[in-house]
């Protein structure tokens, strides 16, 4: 098992060199692995977050080693990972980050804990696993270092898993934990298409109520951004399946003044 | 025609792991494809930025296939474009976004419409056609497939363009929309180093009135920054050729309370 | 001496296509090298924190020619220049950027100054000699042209500097300027793991006072986040060896109210 890619999902941000001191190591070790980043503007420690990207990022990759850090159990006991995938291996720190991205990937088929020494920075920081020790290891996986060489193997039941978002569906009513909000504000439900189908309320056209906390407003059920007029608001399933609110030409987040994932969307007739 | 690179200009940003899905797809089609961003702050939906940034990175690439999705009406009847330039081929959106590169390239030979089923992934989504179209087509054309093989000849004349910013001349005065503010607060005129010479201003030295909106400050034609005290404003003529406000050691968009592009600036003695 | 990695590490930031340029620039001379950026994200002008980002990633680089441009400068008399340091070469402007990743890289073994036509664009601008002359000079050293062949030998003490920040060691007590604040609000200081051992502070689990500006709080010495509780703060030795107060689970510069380096703390029993 060999790769020609590597995948990069952080939350070190770009401005300090610290993504840098990765793609260094990695250089180093094999200069002819392929990077591609996959974000690093997950906001610090946001685990979840980082879940999400990553998990709706890779089905789009080629087969690949898949380097996740977030992580702000570093230098604590919390186990280091590598996690085969059925279409591509992980790695990254034991505390939920990989396994979602492990399941869109086909679901886990092993896992080891990452301990050998060889593979690592001859000096390990405490603070800096992503350069020192997750780096290498990535490394060394597109070189054809077997899973198994780096740790002894983990009981798949043993890691550590995020909770699972909250979605409650009724009969023409979806209440969803928010995943994320992207870009353009559009607000992403952990909700997927299979709920919203399950609720009655997938009906192109069908006017329904979105609130949020404590802001509501009036939407339609609809494709794409255009089906609605300017300033309107859209239920839609976007590009990752997932049901998401939208405003044509502005920005859902504003208008529901969302700035937070966990907080919780009802949608109704 | 085959191609090694491909630059990638849109408004996703970087958190959301929207172009890293588009990287995946290029991997996976061309994977010996290089890609070059070209920039993915584009404010969202902002096509005549996009459009000047792309146009003013596009001399400085060798040969290259230039995806470029700043693309307000996805899902909509609007077209997909692949364009062929002189020195490279565009595709994105018919919506104005790809015109100004293309002119930059040499000028339009030829644009076919992007409806070839057999070059986009086997689902399209609504709203993420720069992973779904888009990127596959720039992949497939980096590997030598024809812009005619992704469908009907489209006529030149019938591509939607961006209005001409405005730029008037007149003997030492200059009145032009404000095209960008970059990163350094510089602010830059789609007037470019042919009309300011043709209104007499371009002497080194000169003093001259700027006037921007309700602020206006005196200024002087030079080179470089420091051809003025710190803290003063400098007109000149930018790495691009645009005419551009400046202030040394400064951010001459604070100076002159400049937030926007199509703002209008007037030059004069 | 030939090269088959370019790092980049600029204050030009990732919206205006300005790293796109100089991308594009590298490609057509040298379609083979390999770019990293370290980062784009320096503040504006601001020479000593891009020195200080660049110095603490290049030991991690393969052998490459390091890129750097962070330049008040552009434009005027100020040199441009090859450095030579004894693992790495690097190339920008003689405002004192370049000087500590020389010395992390070994120390500077020869000294050029950047003025051969022949590797330059055909036409140079004064405002972006990132695109128009270093990035040139980068691409054709991965090339194997020679440093000397950029121009004339220059005497290393002649070239300009940095101020050394301000450390004091005492007894029980360290003095430090503010190096920089991350991405996750640690607090890096200028003082080293040698002189904190130097002060007889560095015991691990012992508590001290940390004051920066009119700012204090009580911290403990420790290795990783997690060996105080939540909120609370920590003073470590970070991964690039520099001294550095967090607080787990927070920010330190939130909490010791810190935005700017140059700021001067003190720890102390």
């Amino acid at each position: 098992m060999a790769f020609d890619w590597i995948t990069l999902t952080t939350d070190y941000g770009l401005a300090d060199g610290f993504v840098a001191a990765c793609r260094g190591v990695i250089a180093r070790t094999a200069p002819k692995a392929q990077v591609v980043d996959v974000s690093h503007a997950v906001p610090p420690q946001d685990v979840r977050r980082g879940a999400s990207v990553l998990a709706q990022a890779v089905p789009y990759m080629p087969p690949s080693v898949h380097l996740a850090v977030v992580d702000p159990g570093v230098g604590t006991s919390r186990r280091g990972l590598v996690v085969v995938a059925q279409d591509g291996v992980l790695v990254g720190p034991d505390n939920g980050l990989l396994l979602p991205a492990a399941a869109a990937l086909g679901g886990v088929e092993g896992a080891y804990e990452l301990v050998a020494e060889e593979y690592r920075l001859s000096t390990v920081s405490h603070t800096f696993h992503g350069r020192d020790i997750f780096a290498p290891a990535a490394a060394h996986l597109t070189l054809g270092v077997e899973p198994a060489d780096f740790g002894p193997e983990i009981d798949p039941s043993t890691l550590v898993t995020l909770p699972d978002p909250k979605v409650t569906i009724a009969s023409q009513k979806l209440t969803s934990e928010v995943l994320s909000v992207d870009h353009f504000g559009n607000i992403q439900l952990a909700a997927t298409v299979r709920d919203i189908i399950a609720t009655g309320l997938l009906l192109p056209g069908a006017s329904v109520r979105v609130r949020v906390g404590m802001h509501a407003v009036e939407a339609t059920i609809g494709r794409t951004f255009d089906d609605v007029e300017p300033g309107e608001a859209l239920v839609f399933v976007d590009s990752a399946g997932h049901v998401a609110i939208a405003v044509n030409q502005g920005f859902a987040s504003s208008l529901l003044l969302v700035s937070q994932r966990n907080a919780i969307a009802e949608i109704e007739r």
